[in-house]
């Protein structure tokens, strides 16, 4: 995806979307390389001409040093130097590697939902959950770089095995690719249809799926006590009658009450979007010396 | 309790230990006003000779007002103005008050097992669970003051009612007042023993309150990532084994790699006294004109 940073939310000019390849770490550098080029094609430019070059990775990650520790859904990507490899094939010195959801947060914090807020948590329900934490204006890392990993905090005592081979995880409760599967189909929107013509099986997974989004919002709001919750993800943006509000309900029937009057939820305000422009946020901002601080 | 601030660690010369009132918020407050005079008397010490007065206080509260929200334990403890409460019972302008956990978690990180630590975690297993989080040097406060309520994540989709209303809070499940309430006894020391002895109700509620224990050391190596886990309070401290040791297990066996190789999980230095030692150190850090940064 290519895209002109002449305002405050950057235009998109251009788009080239391939499936992930199957085949090894080598292929998805390759296919990554070859979209880009194809997508610089259609607007006749070069990479030469971009002033940066942002790329959304999965963690858990090291963004410092541009390495994929583990994504349990691409195989090959086990301790992968994604950020020089990638670099490497567009024939650039650097580029900004970051976790999907910090660049979609420093988006929304930039041009977004966010604009101003100094405590906010992002959080995507997509495929997988996950999310990234500013507190006091700063965007948490931790000691491995993981912080704000919160699609894996357990909670639940069981449950099926998760991607990332725990279980009770939010993710594996609530995430688009596990709901499909609990019910034997391969996308998520067929469970939430099946459950709105109360197929009973169905609705026992959405009603699971929303009490550990409700478990997952009360606990971040105890613990972490942001003044917003920005929910995107393709699954938050087309049932958020079945994730932002079941959030909202938990939260004020269950968390403290001053934790629940300091906080609201409300969706990403880059839309579908927001990962591909928090990446050219995200580059813009690295690009201007900022790092770490989002004030 | 009195203390005589002279090397790194404060030693305690006074103590006097009260239960607290049942009878309403101005006893609690007179009681602790007689119990600093009873102890200061014992050193023949008068309040005025005091270089600070710290008060460790159940959250959630806002340490800057004073102001104890809500403290479910404590009859009559609604936005009651504790600080400044006391510190006209004691016939001073000012007194330092903070959460319990916070307290302790000052007193570790400068005089005890997290010196020098950026990223930690203190925890408190006692009665009820709290905690407090530090995250790159600074002590996460959030919007409504609640962060590092961790007693307060939801770690199970069901469970009893918790002291704070909700249900699922790691609390409920493995603090020792619910351990002992599951199990119909006054002291959670009657269950371990009674697991001990092959109760087959007493092994059910400890391996919940193990299994909710992990499931909190995940989230939290997952999503905060410290380098340091430290676990304080009289469960922590008389049951390791039930407590210290299936956090860790539960870290190496369920969280990313990364998270659980930065992370040890090691018990309060400051001992049983953490949390007294620590509202002497916070005291003395606050009246050095330190506020939110343990570097």
């Amino acid at each position: 995806m290519v895209a002109r940073d002449d305002g405050p939310i950057p235009r998109i000019v251009a788009r080239d979307e391939r499936a992930t390849p199957r085949t090894g770490a080598d292929d998805v550098v390759r296919a990554i390389g070859e979209s880009a080029r194809s997508a610089l094609a259609t607007v006749n430019a070069s990479v030469r001409e971009l002033s940066g070059v942002g790329c959304s990775a999965p963690g858990p990650l090291d963004h410092r040093g541009g390495i994929v520790h583990e994504a349990p859904n691409i195989p090959g990507f086990v301790e992968f130097p994604l950020g020089k490899r990638l670099a490497g094939a567009l024939g650039l010195e650097a580029i900004y590697l970051d976790r999907d959801t910090v660049m979609a947060a420093v988006g929304e914090a930039v041009a977004g939902a966010a604009k101003g807020a100094r405590d906010f948590i992002y959080i995507t329900i997509s495929t997988g959950i996950g999310g990234a934490i500013v507190s006091d204006g700063r965007l948490l890392r931790g000691a491995a770089d993981t912080a704000g990993e919160i699609g894996h905090l357990p909670v639940a005592l069981e449950g099926p095995r998760c991607g990332c081979g725990s279980y009770g995880c939010v993710e594996s409760l609530a995430a688009g690719r596990f709901i499909a599967e609990a019910f034997g189909v391969e996308d998520a929107a067929l469970v939430f249809a099946a459950a709105a013509a109360h197929d009973p099986q169905a609705e026992r997974i959405i009603d699971r799926a929303e009490k550990a989004l409700g478990n997952l919002a009360v606990g971040l709001a105890n613990a972490i006590s942001p003044a917003l919750i920005v929910v995107g993800g393709s699954i938050a943006e087309h049932e958020p009658g079945h994730t932002l509000e079941p959030m909202r309900r938990a939260i004020t029937a269950r968390a403290f009450k001053v934790a629940a009057a300091a906080v609201r939820v409300v969706p990403a305000a880059l839309g579908r979007d927001v990962g591909m422009l928090g990446a050219v946020i995200y580059a813009r901002e690295r690009l201007a010396g900022r790092d770490e601080w989002f004030r």
